[in-house]
């Protein structure tokens, strides 16, 4: 699993103050600190309050891009922002996210095709989150079929099954481990999968422990990527522990330590 | 997944002690310690510089039942001094273990089915530990049909993959997963399954958060029981964190206390 890093968001205080006043030193405090906790993505998210999101969003990828190499993830339902800041990407991007909607997807896949950017595409449409790992799988396998229809490689796709917090939606838990799972049958290559991963903690004690039970027990199932805290060095050292369980790095007494500089 | 509390083994010094000086205050001690913690059953093994292994097991019996009340594991390969414990045993037991060849098959599942216990069977014969998921489901199915054969019902019947350290054996991870989730398929109701948790970690750097990484991932591919540190706090808070995720039980604040106080 790789980590997307979460932090560059308007919603959080700092980044909202900083997109407002134009000021770059939060965001890239948090983009060199993100790269170097072991991120291998920097989701950028222009927040709730921003008045003018594409140029909000393109100033945020300029910013972020000053200060880390890494490519980043856009975070936007708003496409023209999303497009905004694609034309800026110095390294191929991530769009986040596209429900399995037209016209949203068809927008969103000619974006992609366009500037060789990868895709989020969410398991729900018009009518909400599906209850059941059946109804989920069938919307990612329209997600699936848009996404080869442009011409995006399967490697490039990252199907979000779309996870509940586990004090109200607890039996969404098991039916998103069955998507993960089924996902990975749909295509071959497989398409890839991501989780946001702290929706399953919302409004619950213990969120980081939860968290990281959660991204683990996903890994298992094949969960390939989250966007998550970077900075949660506890995350971080789960997922580096669960890589070498399923034998996908090799093992060495500095296993934790080689995945975070391999971000 | 239910702990099968490891402690009294003969292999802990203070526990080989106890059994060479006919003293119960360390073996009780770890009984209620064990049961505080959340174990479900205490496993029993006179360990390896045991002389008598049938007068040892059946003074380790009496002595722990005194202390407590939960059910117990008795863990040995010599028969006899299984089939003398289990003529002591209070509550239903659980017999650690028989790999899948005759005649110890045919042994341990007539003990089994004379003395009402449960029976953890290997996924191993004569040639060793399998090296890929195939080899093991095949291994586990001899194990089903012959506890079938001796009337055994599937929940009394626990399949071990068998787990390697993940610094000698890593490819051996993912081929464990694939058996839980295979071994869920081969009868319905579904036969139980169970690992000995610490031999993931055996040599290894970070060993308990390697045994709860790999204990949660587990559960995820459907792993029941676990013989494991009962009173490793981390791994009994990640065990309660997984079934909540897997809605085993139902999510309040403190679902980590009433875990505990389940056992």
């Amino acid at each position: 699993m790789i980590i997307i890093g979460e932090r560059i968001n308007g919603m959080f205080t700092d980044i909202g103050n900083a997109i407002k006043d134009r000021n770059p030193a939060a965001v890239q405090e948090w983009a060199k600190k993100q790269e170097v906790a072991g991120a291998r993505y920097l989701d950028i998210n222009t927040g709730p309050a921003s008045k003018n999101q594409a140029e909000d969003m393109k100033w945020l990828v300029e910013v972020a891009q000053e200060a880390s190499d890494l490519p980043l993830a856009l975070d936007s339902t708003n496409y023209d922002a999303i497009e905004a800041g694609l034309a800026l990407c110095k390294r191929p991007a991530m769009i986040n996210s596209v429900p399995a909607e037209m016209p949203k997807m068809e927008r969103v896949f000619e974006m992609a095709a366009k500037y060789n950017a990868a895709v989020i595409g969410l398991a729900m449409n018009e009518q909400g989150i599906p209850k059941d790992a059946e109804s989920r799988v069938a919307l990612a396998m329209e997600l699936v079929a848009m996404a080869d229809a442009y011409g995006l490689h399967m490697e490039d796709l990252y199907i979000d099954p779309l996870v509940l917090p586990c004090n109200v939606g607890q039996d969404h838990g098991p039916e998103v481990f069955e998507t993960l799972r089924q996902i990975k049958l749909l295509a071959d290559p497989a398409p890839r999968t991501v989780v946001g991963l702290s929706n399953i903690s919302q409004g619950t004690k213990n969120r980081e422990l939860i968290n990281r039970v959660f991204a683990v027990m996903a890994m298992a199932c094949g969960l390939d990527a989250a966007i998550a805290d970077a900075c949660d060095d506890e995350l971080v050292e789960a997922v580096a522990t669960a890589r070498i369980v399923l034998n996908m790095d090799i093992y060495c007494d500095s296993y934790v330590d080689v995945f975070r500089k391999q971000g």
